[in-house]
């Protein structure tokens, strides 16, 4: 496709007329910055459905992201947008980073507030943890934005973790990224896949999510599991 | 000394009656998280002094901290508090620690606002640094605290900044601890003094701190360092 943007680890970004990207996500599997890789046929449809759902959730919330439309097979259209460059991840349980930071906190203990974390976007530094100001001081976020960011971040926990639970899931953490529109607003961006979030089956607290690859299970099981959280996200009664 | 309470890496505090501790700073140099040791006669009483100078100008500012006297010749007597098992950093200059783990901030850059970071008190795990939500979700100061605690500390940061602009030094960071007294009120506790602070010389940016030590400079050295800050902090005209 012309126009290539940005071709990132999983997703690929082409220009549109009009400030609109066409996001296409790709079926690779990455782990471990990168160093871990695969590829999973079908993976990229079931992405672009499941954030495209989600995505459509906070929409219907009154939160205000980058979605346009869905693209048949694997894409979205999206707002493009001068990306923050920050991680931002949201912490309902304990779990993955934060117990092996703190492994004093028991995996799966309730956090509450829901713990917003800033992590700047750095494949090379590794992705550092940010203090709040930090994120200020650098002029990465003003004061005002970043309180924006983590209230938007809240109420994005809040939503997707009533979404999951009538689906028999429980939501354990996610991670979002936020972009400024042409007019300076600030828009919940990126995706919202098994790739960014941990989703834990609420009976069996099996993982629904990419964590099975990162703990290298087969890709018959990886597969498995993508397509569950899929058919439960995307046409599960509800 | 009868009733040791708990022996540190450079300070030992010894229970008297009352609710009262002895603090008595001892002679040892220590750096990379106690591998690194040494002793320098006389450190104990240049940083009691040093501790005690700064303490007062904080509570002359109207900041309520553990200080109650001094003991000659290198101890101060505190309030027996609960400490909150916090190293709260604060960065007015980008220096130490910051700049590695964001190494494109340029070392001596101004942060407005003074950064205010909370590391986990744990040698064991490395002292992680901690976001603001994950503080209070793990229940180590409240909402309320933290707040208090992050206000505290940039008052501390401007009274501190004044002093030593007066004396020809730059503030670079300082580490500061909390302890809560009987009443649950929060106290600035710990101490102030080159082990815990980076100085420069505002003429020629040499460091006035343990960080000769840290970069291996040998003991004569850190002794001029120690002496030239004393110097300067207790005795200066000003």
């Amino acid at each position: 496709m012309e126009n290539l943007v940005k071709r990132g680890k999983t997703k690929a970004l082409f220009r549109r007329e009009g400030g609109v990207l066409l996001m296409k996500f790709g079926d690779d599997l990455t782990a471990l910055n990168g160093k871990k890789h695969d590829t999973l046929e079908g993976k990229g449809r079931i992405n672009a459905e499941i954030s495209y759902t989600l995505f459509k959730e906070l929409e219907k919330a009154g939160i205000k992201t980058h979605l346009l439309e869905f693209v048949p097979p694997d894409s979205l259209l999206v707002k493009e947008l001068e990306m923050v460059p920050l991680e931002v991840v949201c912490r309902r349980l304990a779990a993955g980073s934060f117990v092996k930071r703190y492994p004093f906190v028991e995996k799966g203990k309730r956090l509450d507030p829901p713990v917003v974390e800033f992590y700047l976007k750095s494949d090379e530094l590794g992705d550092p943890l940010m203090s709040d100001d930090a994120v200020v001081a650098l002029g990465i976020l003003s004061r005002e934005e970043l309180d924006y960011v983590k209230e938007t971040t809240r109420k994005i926990c809040k939503v997707l973790e009533g979404f999951f639970e009538k689906r028999g899931i429980k939501l354990v953490d996610f991670k979002v990224e936020f972009g400024r529109n042409k007019e300076g607003n600030l828009l919940v961006a990126d995706e919202l896949t098994p790739d960014s979030m941990r989703l834990w089956d609420a009976e069996s607290g099996e993982s629904l999510d990419k964590d099975h690859y990162r703990k290298g299970a087969p890709l018959e099981k990886v597969r498995q599991v993508y397509e569950e959280l899929h058919r439960r996200v995307c046409h599960a009664p509800v």
